[in-house]
């Protein structure tokens, strides 16, 4: 038999659990046919291959995961960052129309080419740092029109790039103008939003904001109640700001993820642990607004719950496209180990996305590489905009 | 009498002090000729061009200027820094070669290519963003032979780049392994380093790290003496780890810049207002190292001393090749305003490296532009990675 391509001469990353840092293996050759890892060996078995590549000695790793981004948005809010650079106050600048609402304004009056524009802008610059599959969120849409819309486009941000996208309904991120009541755009949500988002196929998950500035756990749980009736999995923004136990909320679903939690509970981490769900560190926001409660990393690792790590990227509160960044952040800020970080944009953050064949380096696992011009897996972390990968294949595909 | 070119329906962010946020001009025209600003004015009396550039409502700004950097050095400290996020104590990796004596080591042991290679990767990555000039320390040879070769280096960076490159010598950054005594290597560069760096025109100005773990107020002063002997300008890594009134040492010496400075004391700020001294931010450095004592901007401020902003691009204490996140960092972490970052990158950077054609879009200046498709110049400040020039052109020619 011949494959379809044979990387030789390369140190792998493989990001598996081998008792290695990184998963590594040194000096190794890997095999690809019809998009998936075919075989992995010493150079010297491996099969013969329609197109060899030689990586003379680089680092092979899996296509990084962005497991949780706000990617397509209207306007941006750098005027507001101004005005609060300038000292105006949250109220004044509330006043003055800023915040999330500004977004939903701005997002609902563009077109869908101003949002795709914007969107793939921002996915260009992840996808050459070797983003190969991102999350993407609704939210700032708010009816079932907008909110459908976002995850159309976000269906065909996909369609147009080497990238996998996955899709998240985040109607529960904000109350929109036309309510007056949480609980009714909740039953909202419950009765049309996400019903119509699951009918059209939109919808690979359902994401809530349980924060006292967006639902409470009672309200969120309506929206998971309904997510589960669809088989859709979920995932939260949860303990970002306070601690509403919306982890242990999320836990009780067996959701895929809970995102920021600088503010979860030891108690709750057993939970997350016994539910398999994956704790998603999100230090851009952390950064940006400042915040000085950091998660409780010790208490995670100490626990054996995976850690991802995502670029949270959006407007408001994590103006940032780049995954690279939020390694090193991660490690600076939260005190994660470049291996660690490593894991959180592969392995963990697939794990995040529930992508079964995604961010490991072994056979059957979706052929989504990376090329490092690099000493060791530890220079992805090390600093801010020093190294892009040198090649990307994606689904076996060189780009 | 035509032009080479004119550059219309552009908004200008001049960084000319006119009274208006970010010096601005909306619509206007700006006209260059023999590399310089020729004009500026409205569209309907722009001169009789040999191109005309039509920015349709885009914004135009001087080129940025990172006035702070370390660009040229052997390997990496990605391992360091794993260590250090391992949990090693500084000592134990001192023990490990760590440290910036294993940056020395291996800048000594690369070949010229390898060197130039290294730092042509992050010169790229700046001049994507926008800068098209860039000042360059020696201080990883300290010796007679290798700082020299450093700033060889650094002019030939500039020959095979459209990029302006200053030289700064900065033998007195840490006492080499061939000396046991700090004076008796301050007096070697004395003696021999800075007269052959004077005498080879490689330096256009002289560095020092006044610190506990560099050189003390002393030291530092006899090096300033030799280069005032030299007509050579100075400056200082002053102030970053405590108070040793390195900035009044500068400022006695009506020095270009003192760099770090997050312990000056607020009675120094004078000094420096009165000898025309830039204070260069480095805010990457206080990010990557944790460092919690913030310059003092409020007291910079308000005595109206210059504020740069730079990247400090070293491979130890800020492994960062963005000059647009340094200027977000500037605000987020010190709180700068944006337009404040932005004049750091601009008039006020140039100044710190008394580059008086640079840095501001105003006739007789070098006509070095970029172009950005923005709603506002808020935006470079905004966001990480988020945006880039659409156009550049240095002295006048597009690149
Ligand atoms: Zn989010
Ligand atoms: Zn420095």
């Amino acid at each position: 038999m011949t494959v379809d391509l044979v990387i030789t001469n390369v140190n792998l990353a493989t990001a598996v659990a081998n008792g290695q840092p990184y998963g590594g293996q040194l000096n190794r050759a890997l095999a690809v046919h019809n998009g998936k890892i075919h075989w992995l060996g010493t150079p010297g078995d491996a099969p013969t291959a329609a197109t060899v590549f030689d990586a003379k000695g680089a680092w092979l790793t899996p296509g990084l995961i962005d497991c949780h981004t706000h990617l397509i948005f209207g306007g941006n809010r750098a005027h507001e960052f101004e005005w609060r650079q300038q000292g105006v106050s949250y109220t004044e600048i509330a006043n003055r129309g800023g915040g999330i609402k500004s977004t939903v304004t701005a997002t609902r009056d563009a077109s869908d080419e101003t949002l795709l524009a914007g969107a793939q802008k921002r996915l260009a610059a992840l996808m050459a740092e070797g983003v190969t599959s991102v999350e993407i969120k609704s939210g700032y849409g708010l009816t079932l029109e907008h909110e459908l819309r976002m995850l159309r486009l976000a269906r065909e941000l996909e369609q147009h790039n080497p990238v996998t996208v996955r899709t998240t309904l985040l109607a529960a991120h904000a109350l929109p103008p036309e309510f007056s009541n949480k609980d009714d755009y909740i039953e909202h949500i419950v009765q049309a939003i996400l019903p119509a988002a699951a009918d059209a196929g939109l919808a690979d998950a359902v994401d809530v904001f349980c924060e006292g500035v967006g639902f409470s756990p009672a309200q969120c749980e309506r929206v998971f109640e309904a997510a589960a009736a669809r088989d859709l999995a979920v995932k939260g923004h949860v303990e970002q700001l306070s601690n509403l136990h919306g982890s242990a909320l999320v836990a009780a679903y067996k959701g895929l993820s809970v995102d920021h939690i600088e503010y979860l509970e030891a108690a709750d981490i057993p939970r997350l642990k016994d539910a398999g769900t994956t704790a998603v560190l999100l230090p851009a926001a952390y950064f940006f607004l400042r915040e000085t409660q950091q998660p409780p990393i010790d208490a995670l690792r100490a626990a054996g719950v995976p850690m991802a790590v995502a670029t949270d990227c959006n407007p408001g509160t994590a103006p940032q496209a780049s995954l690279l960044t939020a390694m090193s952040q991660a490690c600076v800020l939260f005190g994660l180990t470049p291996e660690e970080s490593f894991y959180g944009v592969t392995r963990h953050a697939a794990a995040a996305l529930g992508l079964a064949h995604k961010g490991q380096l072994a056979e059957g696992m979706d052929a989504d590489l990376l090329l490092w011009h690099i000493d060791s897996p530890a220079e992805l972390s090390y600093g801010i905009n020093l190294i892009k990968p040198s090649q990307r294949w994606v689904a076996g595909v060189a780009q």
